[in-house]
């Protein structure tokens, strides 16, 4: 529990939230500034602010709870599909440094876009990363 | 397994791939069209379009490889932070029918751009939703 981080406020119920899931792992309540509507956030109860962090039970027991949101908003709202995101670091658009997954449903036309660059690689650029990340993997 | 899908081919061994991970579980690997240095998919052996179809041990193993893909791109890659996503149904981007997790770094000027439009609720449409998502995901 970190004192000015208002996600462990919520948790914490010293903050108000609509909530709409809650286990001894997680929580999970609306996005007060919705992307779409039943744009959710769910987050470990743990303060962490990289996925990376939480140990094996609480990371099973986060993706257990985004499972279990997401099935209810493809139920409930009945959206085509969903975007489910972490944005990890403030370069990636992280504004809260407590982990928090987006689950944001979509809907052909509702306005939300991906503008994505192609970073160019040759095969052997390709080799070498993968050998790279492998290393770091295994360390 | 399913016949015709690219990613079963690729966890069976059929066709090649720039492997960074796998273990009984999932598999990762470089994104042959990345959007930034070190765009790595991580996905689970199991044939499923979404992620709410997992078997328990199947996402907690997924959220495992995630995690330590994420880490070891972080200390070989050194980008800034990271956007970790899901994109479930083709109006959310999945071009591949086989649930996938994309690990993107990210460093300041990269071009990758969240356009997000917001949509608009009051607080009654607020507690209205979240009453609504909360009895989906108790059924």
């Amino acid at each position: 529990m970190i004192l000015d981080c208002v996600f462990c406020k919520i948790v914490g119920g010293e903050l108000p939230c609509y909530s709409v899931y809650n286990d001894m792992f997680a929580i999970a309540f609306l996005d007060i500034a919705p992307i779409t509507k039943g744009h959710t956030l769910v987050l470990p109860r743990v303060h962490v602010k990289s996925l990376s962090e939480l140990k094996k039970d609480e990371a099973a027991g986060l993706i257990f709870a985004v499972q279990r949101v997401s099935s209810g908003i493809m139920e409930s709202v009945y959206p085509e599909g969903l975007n489910i995101f972490i944005n990890q670091g403030e370069v990636a658009g992280q504004v809260v440094p407590h982990l928090h997954v987006h689950v944001v449903p979509r809907t052909t036309g509702d306005g939300l876009k991906f503008v994505t660059p192609r970073f160019e690689m040759s095969e052997s650029d390709f080799k070498k990363l993968a050998k790279k990340i492998t290393k770091a993997i295994n360390v």
